[in-house]
């Protein structure tokens, strides 16, 4: 048998993506994602912007109803690793498995996101949702009139401290050199911007805080003078690892055409250079990284998919 | 006073884009819509692809949460139609509104939407949301094992029959001539699908029904005979309006490049060709025409006319 679709990854992207191509029509379509559906949104502590569903929820609370309601059009989950995806002779795609075994598939939604590269100081992964973050747009605004401290030194960080710089009161731009490596245009609106303060030669070592969630960062010079900046948000952009090893072959090319980055590059519809291939979600270029727009992916790559695997079999 | 952006159409995309350029910090960002927020999807009886949001709901229902909870960062609700947008030599742009009053603003998101044409046959509006509908992938599957009619005979009608042909037992296409102007190749595969039945040179007289909804859509065919097709569900593609007026200046081009459909060409961060002006939702170039697409098509637009803005005022 062949799968009409395969959906690898469950996040908001993979799930919709499994909403829309069951309900439009497709049969046999598998989302594969080893874990508990739902993504990275999962650990979050407050979600106030996917649009219609309001109050103070998690971002497991939002998640909750999606799994039910994405797979009642007969949307399969395998609870399984996907370790690569490559396409065949005969124009289908096989889906290798973690347990070494592989199905076919028409054609493919790949949703498998980012991971935000950690810094590695003290404190960092305990107090992750509950201070630290690694989204200025998800979680700035919990921090509106008030100071947080940005760490990084490369274009996302510059930007996000842009952004952070219009909601906080003061942003502190904690960076290991005394040069930024980005956009001279975008270090100077830096250097422009009142309420950033540069904290150079500095590298972040505890972060700290009590049960409400972080208090403050100690940072140590590069002359080995150390300083406490008391805010109660850390934001860290340090990189970030897109998780795209399930379109690496066996010769360590890819599958479709990637970005520098290691992101998908796709078109507005979000196919990519593959033929029945689709990428959504965090992992696809230029991704705003919202559930909104993750699950907004989602529904554009099912109608695509359906469209092509409907021409597909027809011939 | 220029206004940090104009958010112009308020519906998903419109509340959307609302909601991320203010959470974002942006200010004086007024959104433009002379009705209720909540667009054309609140004249829809039945919603359930809306990933997150559950249960029985219209269309109604499901927006009506949108507006308290975009206009929670400031937003404000201009309850005006807007008649130009254009840019001035300074840079910002002109918001021409109604009542012969303009206001200036850095960044603009239109989302005006599209309105499906009506074909003009008796009981077509009073039967619309009740078995007559302009969308298959939002009301194709609630006639899951049920015969529908499609009235078209365009690239959209034949795509969309295809779709629907996937889900409904039967599918009668109902076509004014005996050729269609649509792609050969989906010609061919329209006339190769078993569950497809052309009804040619016929024109859609009435459509009736009960209490319940549609019952039954009579036709007239060129020699004069009728037909009566019963069927619960009549999907028509006659053609859609882009609700693109307020891009018209005055020597009536476009302030931005737009495609033969009269759609705005946008990338995949819903950037128009004129830069600080972005197009969202329905009226842009490729248009799932789904609330989730719409509402990730805003935040991604508010994302880009927040560092637009940043770096436009910082010069």
């Amino acid at each position: 048998m062949i799968l009409d679709c395969a959906v690898i990854g469950g996040g908001p992207a993979g799930l919709t993506a499994g909403l829309y191509t069951t309900r439009g029509g497709l049969e046999n379509v598998v989302m594969f994602e080893k874990g508990m559906p739902g993504g990275q949104i999962m650990n979050s502590s407050e979600i106030e912007n996917y649009p219609g569903v309001t109050g103070e929820i998690t971002g497991m609370d939002l998640m909750t109803p999606w799994p039910e309601q994405c797979q009642k059009f007969g949307l399969i989950h395998e609870m399984i690793e996907v370790t690569r995806v490559s396409k065949n002779d005969a124009g289908n795609f096989t889906i290798y498995k973690g347990d070494g075994t592989s199905v076919e598939a028409h054609s493919v939604i790949v949703g498998t996101g980012s991971t935000p590269r950690r810094v590695g100081f003290k404190g960092e992964n305990e107090l992750f949702g509950k201070g630290v973050s690694t989204c200025a747009t998800c979680d700035g605004f919990f921090y509106k009139g008030k100071e947080v401290a940005v760490i990084g030194g490369g274009d996302t960080a510059l930007e996000e401290a842009l952004y952070l710089a219009k909601i906080c009161a003061k942003v502190y731009l904690v960076h290991r050199r005394d040069e930024f490596r980005s956009a001279p245009n975008t270090i100077e609106r830096i250097k422009k911007t009142e309420n950033i303060e540069l904290v150079l030669n500095a590298s972040p070592e505890e972060v700290y805080g009590d049960a409400m969630g972080v208090t403050g960062l100690r940072v140590v010079f590069k002359d080995g003078t150390s300083r406490d900046i008391e805010v109660p948000g850390v934001f860290t952009f340090v990189g970030n690892d897109v998780n795209n090893e399930v379109l690496k072959q066996e010769d360590g090319s890819f599958i479709c055409d990637m970005n520098e980055h290691g992101e998908v590059l796709v078109d507005i519809s979000m196919r990519t250079s593959t033929s029945g291939l689709f990428a959504v979600g965090d992992m696809r270029v230029d991704a705003p990284k919202q559930v909104v727009s993750a699950a907004g992916d989602g529904a554009v790559a099912a109608l695509q998919a359906i469209a092509y695997v409907d021409e597909k079999v027809s011939e």
